[in-house]
């Protein structure tokens, strides 16, 4: 167990060093909060995002994925409102002229969340938590990106990063509706880059300015929302449960009462996890109402409302929305299997040297960077072929795999728990005989002798899904 | 077979009408020549994506992905030119206002290609295309998007949305030479958005502002550049005929010569495709020389070298560089395989009225973005119930499945061949009792009848690359 307080350090320090995830432009003095997702990392962040879709889209009948740009038409965003009122409230100190967020700020001292941008609340009092110093009024600063599209003056034109992946589905419904040949209930998928101007990105990638979202919006006749809403609640439960092994002790689904809301939604369901600093949202979902559909009907004049083919009427759907963010996906299942051992009892093949506390990653194997790592015992004595051979056939297969012939059998263990293979297979000299491998469990440290032959099955069958 | 000057026209109104690609922000009157990916058209970007990353990367002992962000140091840019020399050379007409690129009016004018910048060509005697106006001087015209990154006026910079995945990884080297624990040669791999401002984006999905690169960076000694090249080269034929299954006479290897190439390549080629539109880029594949890490080792003041650990000597690696793109692999796969077949004679289950020319798109099956549909010959009699199963158990199995009952089976054989569907599966009265489905196969257009038990495993045989 490693205790909260030292988790993030351990972690951070982890990823870098195994390749998993650096610091952004590192070479040029890092920027803004980036990561680069590294060799593991973006394997992690792959299968996670793979199984998302496979469960949340290619294995439900009633589900279809789109792909729209992140930049789109900027009416698109007007339509949102999210160029009215995306914004956070901000106060500079009048004194040091460092920037804050308003919200936070009276958080910190009222431990309740939020800042009511209806009714602002007064921060006469507050004064600047770094030098002591008096704030300005507060201003909202839209948290948009902006851009500049095309080369003429005449038709160059503002436009935005996508804030969200959202908008597009809404943009695209139209033709969804007219091409899919789907009936209600049914829902529109997406996963691609969101932008936000963040003030105060950080928490290694719990909050960034650039980020994945995989977010689902799932349009159904009015009164089939709230069944639809436990439906999608029921499905988030079981991704977080069942796929990233997640448990449900560390999570929360915390009901937003009407007033904390979002005023056009009727029913919104935080899913928080307690990350080493703090409990924190990890997904969303709400319902939207017709909200979406009828500002985008209002502002593109376009009849976006469904035919019912049962009573001939047309109606403007409802929205279901699970929204989940996939670096936050990847940072919980981090914090989640990142564990550490006393120092095992020596095994066979182990050498001295090797009784620190184990770091071990704990993933579970469908979504582990590594699946399998194969070792020669030695060198020599053509075990080192074998080896080759086998790492060979399993990467043929589209088997992550790893071919590691160097140091002891006790580091080369050590190596592969951290980057959380569950797998290690180690050819020694009576493999040569009787053509079998031992494998090593990353959990139980158990070992136990196979035939080489049956090796991809036995790995296939661990990692499936069915 | 479809006439080559029809093909653009029938593809992309197909491509609409079946929900493959629909025109970007269409309810808000377009922009900027965007496109919406949608239900069966990010299917078949996904698995063109997936296949590229299992053939590249996840099947490769010498490769590595990393996922760096779109937005990064600027500093980057300056190392690698972008900032200073990515450019197009631009004319205004004096009287119309229009804007032209240089390069394309010198070429419609004497068939040869390019505007030399360093030598700029004389342009006084070409008038506006459009109006006969006179031009100005050529300008040249950055055509990376900017942006602006934090909130407060101190740290507030500007910014540049990637030009090419490429940057991200050179940036990215240091930290995957120093914990991947690969020796030369190995690479690095990435796919995702690009944005350019181009002026004359077109031709549908060709050239767009934001598109998908998936991009290699082999890391090499420079002794090994050329024989690194030779293995990209014999890499990227498989992939265009092996996994695209597009036809070598469709495709042709342009050796640049030494002036046409940027003054940094040893070597280039251009891989040209024979759209509808003309022969066009597809992809290129280029010796990179040391010049990338050189500029990024000087502008970081970083030590970018290889410590070979044989020799234990210091060298800069040279880069070979094979750059796809995705939105051009989706767009070449489309062309290749959209096809026309007479009227069939009509077969069991047709009735009259299908007797047009039929449209298919004869997509490589592990491709298709539905891999099967499943038709019940009549809704009654249990025959949807047994169809309907067979369906939900493929879907379970992660296999594109598609269930559809409305129509003539021969309309619904018409609707799967235009999207691609390689086998439509079809249970009649008989499958009660014999437990077995009739399979229709896209091309042949023959019909098997097997076992229903036996159908996932059937599919399977003819999807996997093994």
């Amino acid at each position: 167990m490693i205790p909260s307080e030292k988790k993030m350090d351990i972690l951070i320090s982890l990823c870098k060093r195994r390749g998993f995830i650096y610091p952004g432009s590192e070479i040029y003095g890092g920027f803004a909060n980036t990561w680069d997702y590294g060799p593991y990392g973006v394997e992690l962040k792959r299968n996670i995002r793979e199984a998302w879709w496979n469960m949340f889209v290619r294995r439900r009948a009633d589900m279809v994925g789109v792909d729209t740009p992140i930049i789109i038409n900027p009416k698109a965003w007007e339509a949102s409102g999210h160029i009215s009122s995306f914004s956070d409230p901000l106060v500079d100190c009048k004194s040091c002229k460092r920037r804050f967020r308003a919200d936070h700020l009276l958080e910190q001292i009222s431990a309740k969340p939020g800042y009511d941008k209806e009714k602002p609340q007064d921060l006469k009092d507050v004064r600047c938590p770094e030098c002591g110093g008096s704030l300005t009024d507060v201003r909202q600063f839209n948290m948009m990106f902006k851009t500049s599209v095309g080369v003429t003056e005449d038709d160059s034109s503002v436009a935005y990063l996508r804030p969200e992946t959202a908008g597009g589905m809404f943009v695209a419904w139209k033709n969804v509706r007219d091409t899919a040949r789907k009936r209600l209930p049914f829902g529109i998928a997406q996963v691609g880059k969101a932008f936000r101007n963040e003030i105060t990105p950080g928490n290694f990638i719990f909050r960034t300015r650039e980020f994945d979202q995989m977010e689902v919006e799932y349009f159904v006749k009015p009164e089939q929302a709230p069944e639809s809403f436990e439906m999608w609640l029921k499905v988030l439960k079981s991704w977080v449960e069942d796929v990233l092994h997640i448990s449900p002790k560390n999570v929360e689904y915390v009901e937003i009462s009407e007033k904390d809301r979002a005023f056009y939604s009727a029913r919104t369901i935080d899913v928080e996890y307690k990350y080493p600093f703090g409990q924190k949202e990890l997904y969303g979902l709400a319902n939207r109402t017709d909200y979406d559909l009828s500002r985008h009907q209002e502002f593109s004049k376009e009849d976006l409302r469904w035919l019912d083919p049962e009573t001939n009427e047309k109606i403007l759907p409802f929205v279901i929305e699970p929204s989940l963010g996939l670096d936050r996906s990847v940072l919980a299942v981090l914090c989640e299997h990142l564990d550490s051992d006393e120092a095992p009892v020596a095994s066979e093949g182990e050498e001295k040297g090797e009784d620190e506390d184990r770091l071990v990653l704990r993933l579970p194997p469908a979504l582990a960077p590594v699946k399998a790592a194969i070792f020669p015992l030695q060198k020599k004595g053509g075990l080192a072929e074998i080896a080759t051979d086998l790492a060979e056939s399993l990467r043929k297969k589209g088997i992550a795999v790893e071919y590691d012939e160097s140091g002891s059998i006790g580091k080369r263990y050590r190596r592969q728990d951290e980057i959380g293979t569950p797998w290690c297979f180690t050819v020694d000299r009576e493999s040569v005989e009787d053509k079998c491998v031992t494998v090593r469990d990353r959990d139980k440290m158990d070992q136990t002798r196979i035939p080489i032959a049956d090796v991809p099955r036995w790995i296939m069958d661990r990692i499936s899904y069915e």
